[in-house]
C-alpha cells in the first residue's frame, strides 16, 4: 500500500503541535520496514512554533527528520510572523505557498490528514 | 496540474474564518495564470458568522468572490443557526448537506483542506 | 457515487465529538437508501471522551452506530490515556494506529472530513 501521508498544521497552538509530532513518531513506529514519504506542512499562525528558539519541541523534531520527516514551512506564513528561512530549525524546507504545496502532494498520491 | 480545491470550515470563531479566507487570498495569489476551481463549505457552527451583519469578513470575501471563490453552506447549520438564505452574505450558496458538498467534490476530483 | 466517509476526531473537547456526531447524522440522514460506509476514527486526546462513563455521548452514538456507524479507535491513544479496549463503549472497534487507519480509509476510496 501506498502510505506516503501528508500531516497539516496552521495553529499556534504547543498542544497542536505536539500531536502533530506524536503523530509522526507514531506513524513511523507503526510502519517498521515500509517505505513511504511522511511531511508535515506549515502555514498560517503556525509558522512561529518553527523559531530556532523553540528548543523543546526542535529536540523532540530532530530524531523524526532522521528517519526521514519533512519539515515544509509556507513562505507566506513566515513573512507574516516577520521570520525569514534563517529563523527556523535547521533541515526544514521553505515552500511559497503552503497551501499550493498540499495540492500538489495530494495529487502527487498523499493522503491528507489534519490534527 | 489540477488545483481545484475544497476549503472546509465549521468553526465559529473568527480568527478560523479569517484564516480561511487568508488561505483563499493567497491561494489565488500563487495561481496567477491558472484556472482551478475554490471552494469554501462551511457547515456546523461556522454559519454563523457567515450573516449579512458580519460585514467586516464579508468585505473581505467580496472581491475573492469576484476572483472565482464560491462559498457553499451547509443548510443544516443554517437551520440549526435560526436562519435563512436571506441572512446570508449575497453570492454565497445554500447546499442541502455540508458534508455530502465535500464529498462530492472530493469524488470530483478537488484537493481538501480544513484550515 | 461512492459516499464511503471518514471523519476524524483528536479532540477531548465535548463540543468537538457532538459535531462529529451530528455531522454523522445529518451525513446518514441526507442519504437515504444510498450503501455507504461511515467511520469516525478516533486518535489523540479524543479518546478519552469514548469511556463507558461517557454515557451521554454514548446514547447519542448508540442509535448512529445501529444505522451503520463504525467508531475505531486508537490502540496508541488509549494507552496514552491509560485505558484498555474494556474502558471503551460497546460495539467499538480498537485499531493499532489511528492515522494509519485514516491512511488505509482513504487508499480505500474513502473521503476524508476532519470536523
Amino acid at each position: 500500500m501506498n502510505y506516503d501521508l501528508c500531516l497539516h498544521i496552521d495553529s499556534k497552538e504547543p498542544a497542536i503541535l505536539k500531536l502533530v509530532l506524536m503523530n509522526a513518531a507514531n506513524y513511523i513506529k507503526a510502519l517498521p520496514g515500509e517505505r513511504f514519504q511522511l511531511v508535515v506542512v506549515a502555514n498560517g499562525p503556525s509558522a512561529v512554533q518553527f523559531h530556532k528558539s523553540n528548543e523543546e519541541f526542535r529536540a523532540i523534531a530532530a530524531p523524526l527528520q532522521e528517519q526521514g520527516l519533512r519539515i515544509a514551512i509556507c513562505a507566506n506564513a513566515l513573512a507574516n510572523s516577520n521570520m525569514t528561512r534563517d529563523d527556523i530549525w535547521p533541515g526544514c524546507d521553505v515552500v511559497p505557498a503552503g497551501l499550493v504545496e498540499i495540492v500538489r502532494l495530494q495529487r502527487e498520491g498523499f493522503a491528507y490528514i489534519k490534527p
